[in-house]
């Protein structure tokens, strides 16, 4: 029915042979290295190790797609192609990283790709694609609905030579991680604009700038996503060359619409990874388990639950596949009905798969113990991640209602 | 992502074509000959005159697949290509008929095709094949869960060169049909047998046997599905010459078996399209009423409500392709945790985004104004039909928690 | 916790015998009267046998209010005390007619009660309160959004001593019986006047009046409701003397808020009744039917479903009675909020508990071998019946919100 | 409906107003004295000052029924009228023991009352009801399912004049706090007896008693509830005098059995306060915050959500107050059936509710900024706490069906 490209099926055993071999078994040390870690925003040492041998392995950078292979060390995969590899990393919260694969650091690269000159790329993509440093995404702000990106208040004022900013970030994603170096920052530079889609821009602010304040680690549901985390950041006439600006003044929701499909669709897929391995630990823990004189496995109840996971699961896999060659046909903007449609449709269906998973752990599955209850939370940040569900669904049905009455 | 072969592009666009011009003009006229009937189970004009225009537009017989093409007149088709012509046809629930295309009568004509002798094909696969009479298929049984085939309680039992049978069938689609003239029924031809798959036998009883009384048809919802209905039977001291078992006493089992995959698909595929139309005309009805000084379409729950309809569909039309094309490729049994995972989700998503589409259409939307009263009476029988939903989810679970505990 | 009366406890108990004593052992044969009615909206004897009986039995009219008992024959229940009442009619879904208990006759002889002439109250209630005639409720139009009252479009215009009516309704419950002989009809007076609340009247039509047409029955869900029926009416140039109108020209709206929290709730305690019913019908199917080597009632899904359907249940009777409760106290416009909530829940809620017990009966489940089906449809068709559910969330929204917002 | 006693009554005016003054005013400081805590499990200031401020307004120990009211300093409140206090507290999580009425303590100090010796009275009891020293019950075990308490398997064995415990335990809330002194702990003391329901004993271990060792906090969703948290504990040949044994050996069952009904039912009247204060926030929230043009409180999705939201909560207050009032009535044992339906439907439903409170609130809606990510880990808790859903489902699936067929 689909077929995925033989480099894309090579990646795919090879990755997973590369996840059997160094990723699950480090699980527990990687555990144990945030739990002691002096500074839980800092990096860890396994993260290093495992960097070196995922680039041994060819399996670095493999998010790039085939526009912008020339920035990679391969051919590159389309959004189809790289969906299944985003899938297996996703198994692993933490080990997107280990392959340079991360968000939001894919995205920001691909920002630097399209849209940096030359210099900003000599500056900061290279050290990026090296994975040297990492980087973040300064968008949602905490007193408005940034979901709607025309709303977004953060003021980045011409002063001579320079940029100045004033304003205040939230849920920056990698900001408290000691090796990001560079925040790509959006905010409005023309709010006078008559085009609500000519007032923002974006623009570079490397950390460590004057006036830039990071104001404290936020959670989720009790996560704070370590060492990446995310953080509230206040900019206090921060001020920044300006050449920092990015592709030009007025430009910053064009630059937020192009950088938002692959992105969105890889979280889909990360978090298929996530769910699909919470329901292999749980079809393992139903046969381990008895109660009441029967096997888990044995209670109609328990089998339903795990049977309507699984196809689910597969609708949610077909969508995010169905929504990626969408895209890599014909664009994001004109796919963005179908990327709309899975990235609403897989956060919360993951929630209650992994919730059933959870449940048939007893109260240990609510606990560190396995992986479930901090892929739950993914699952559930996801519903706001780039927007809450509802705005999506606005826009979707839209979408449908016209598409059905054009006639 | 996935592609149709180009036989089935083109037979996509021309059954499109022929609802067009021939169906959906039709639609009132089919319901007045039904509603004015003197027999609400005789034949009605309006479907012979489209079964005349059918096979002259081609488009006849369209669900026989290529391993079976010889008792076509085409090449036949895949279940994955047939299954978007199985979509279109389902928009209107009574049409499928008019393409020799409906159930029980396809499921019957792969049993006659695959395992009938050729005095049995000559007698009843010929003329169902030209659509002169019609068939029904009788397995399940008041009295017992016959969605567990070897609970089957109707008697076979040879006498001389004759089977006798005796017992009590319900819900025997067709059966109330006037055109309807072949029964393949399925009973216990040996019921000590410690091979409890060894046991059932199936047979041929042409209607107007003696003993074989049609004692009512069964209504599901308000609906009884006339002109075909639903019949309960009673066979009592049912003599029929032995030659008319099929394959062979103790076979019936395996005959179920290799009926069904192909039946569950079609009807998957009926039923999305029915539910596609619901949304269609949902997405109409919201532009054309007001309510509270403002359009329905404006309202963000009626968005959520069609925008989530239009994922989910989505997502239900790619596992039942999904599923198809896996049967294709490794036949029915090793694909039956897709076929279960498509037959369980399909109906009660459809049964869920129809309601939705009824509400949005007032207390008119439950009328047979509309076609969605009767599609949502179709999406609640499927969660019945070929067994009811908790027995596929029973044996999928089993199969999922197997598949991830084998190592 | 909650105490009824002695009077309702004792109606309760007399009640529950006579159901048991009448109305369960007729339930046949009032299905096969109504089967074999020549005509399918006549009156039908045993309803007639039924009506003796309950009146002797003293069951007759327990709807009558205590502000209102000088019309009836006792002292008058609370909504709280009916409550009960009514949810054991609600077990026979025909039955409350045959305590005069019916809607929308209870709701029509509350109008009358309030605000009739006392020559209306002679010449339409007495025989109403007698059970001698039916009567109908004109207020839903095809062409509008009939929930927002102030869209209703019938014209009634003065013309010397008469008035003059021309419009469309439609979902008009009893209209098809033969027994009902007067229709209250709501529509507009005054159309200009800049309150929107003031524009409306209700006004008396006697069946047979030249001019109104009963166009045709409507069925929901396959159901056609005979012999009440829900009709689709025509008024062309309808004449009726001025006396007719009923309280005055403009009062419209008022008579229609006046009607509704009662009304509603008997509604809602009948669904539960007959929710209530399924439930049991569902319990004891466990017991008898096995599959699988287990009876169903072993399966721990079947034991799931029915333990939420208990707590469900519950849940539904006491937001009633609460409901009914603060209606008592503070009247249905203080009370709205209650009302609303009860209004929402009880049907969906309703409509999954009566699926469910549907599904554990096999395919026959959706027959008319069971009350399920058509308790189905009555939850389905509550959903609409005054106003559809999301105008009713939309109000309880509004006064939630405002509720907490206040200080 | 239904009436609280003046006491009650009484208590909720004053609790409130308490709540106003002392404890909203010091929700923040609470959490700066445990964030900046050397030890997350030790006392905190502020609770002991609120402790005597709580005694001095006479809102001390108000768990206590009229049975066991003379080891308080009032007549005692029946569940029923103790719950609306139990609500009140729970709209602060932390609150509860201001009050000394928060679990496990409640629990376990009606432990001591109904089956303490005068000594265990005096030595434990005493300084429990003083809110000097807390408590632990050790139930639950990692390796079994506890749910079943029969599983249990940690040892007590008599040795002379001691018993001996081994074994292992986890979810052990307040194990942690440094101001537990005591855990009840269930094991079993003779696992051959032939009556499963005679194998158990309960048994007083202080803390600090050699062998005992308290492994490790576990969290839940992130969370690890300091300062009281849940540990995992192991008993390695543990010897404690005999006369530790509560009310004989062989009688642990017995005093499991009598410990569950009122504090499930705390939980849920907890969790409804707790849903409640989300709710009012949500309201608040969506008045204050607009998007694409429109205050959130003017969509009609969010307002269905909170409307459906008010809705729910009142049907789960009714549920928990009927399953009181029941138990007041009846006793625990009889009252099983309401106190399971409110076992199982609140924290689900909470779950929900919350789930779509914080919603409303954008990504801020899930950190510790607002209550409302506590909050639903409380409710996801709550769903193993004391049993997972499925198994009070499967016990109340069997009573419902017995209940109706026993005729």
């Amino acid at each position: 029915m689909y077929t995925f490209s033989p480099a894309s099926i090579d990646y795919q055993a090879r990755l997973s042979a590369f996840m059997d071999q160094h990723i699950y078994p480090n699980e527990h040390r990687y555990e144990e290295q945030l739990a002691t870690a002096s500074n839980r925003f800092g990096a860890l040492p396994i993260m290093d190790e495992l960097k070196v041998l995922s680039r041994e392995a060819g399996l670095w950078n493999l998010f790039i797609p085939p526009s912008l292979a020339q920035f990679g060390d391969t051919e590159g995969l389309s959004n189809f192609d790289y969906a299944p590899l985003a899938e297996i990393m996703g198994r692993v919260l933490w080990c997107p990283e280990a392959f340079n694969c991360n968000a939001p650091d894919t995205g920001n690269m691909e920002v630097f790709m399209k849209y940096g000159t030359e210099a900003q790329q000599e500056q900061w993509l290279r050290p990026l694609l090296a994975g040297e440093i990492r980087s973040s995404y300064a968008m949602t702000e905490p007193q408005v609905a940034s979901s709607d990106a025309t709303n977004v208040e953060l003021r980045i004022e011409r002063d001579g030579d320079e940029y100045v900013l004033n304003g205040r970030k939230w849920f920056i994603t990698g900001a408290m991680y000691e090796r990001t170096q560079i925040f790509i920052v959006m905010g409005k530079s023309d709010p006078d604009n008559s085009n609500r889609h000519l007032q923002q821009s974006q623009i570079l602010v490397p950390k460590g700038t004057p006036g830039l304040k990071i104001l404290r680690p936020l959670s989720t549901l009790g996560y704070d996503d370590a060492p990446l985390g995310h953080a509230e950041l206040v900019f206090e006439n921060v001020r920044v060359p300006a050449e920092n600006i990015l592709l030009g003044e007025g430009r910053g929701f064009e630059i937020a619409q192009g950088r938002l499909g692959p992105g969105r669709m890889h979280h889909c897929m990360r978090l298929i990874g996530a769910t699909q391995r919470c329901l292999e630990l749980a079809c393992k823990r139903v046969k381990e388990r008895s109660t009441f004189g029967k096997e888990l496995s044995q209670h109609q109840s328990v089998r339903e639950d795990l049977a309507n996971s699984f196809a689910e699961l597969e609708m949610m896999r077909m969508l995010v596949l169905k929504a990626c060659h969408r895209m890599d046909e014909v664009g994001a903007p004109a796919a963005r009905d179908m990327i709309a449609a899975a990235k609403v449709k897989v956060p919360i269906m993951a929630q209650t798969i992994i919730d059933r998973c959870m449940q048939v752990h007893g109260a240990g599955g609510l606990t560190a113990d396995y992986c479930m209850a901090e892929a739950f939370n993914y699952a559930r940040w996801c519903r706001q991640a780039d927007g809450p569900d509802q705005v999506h669904l606005m826009a979707l049905g839209k979408q449908v209602i016209n598409a059905y009455t054009q006639d």
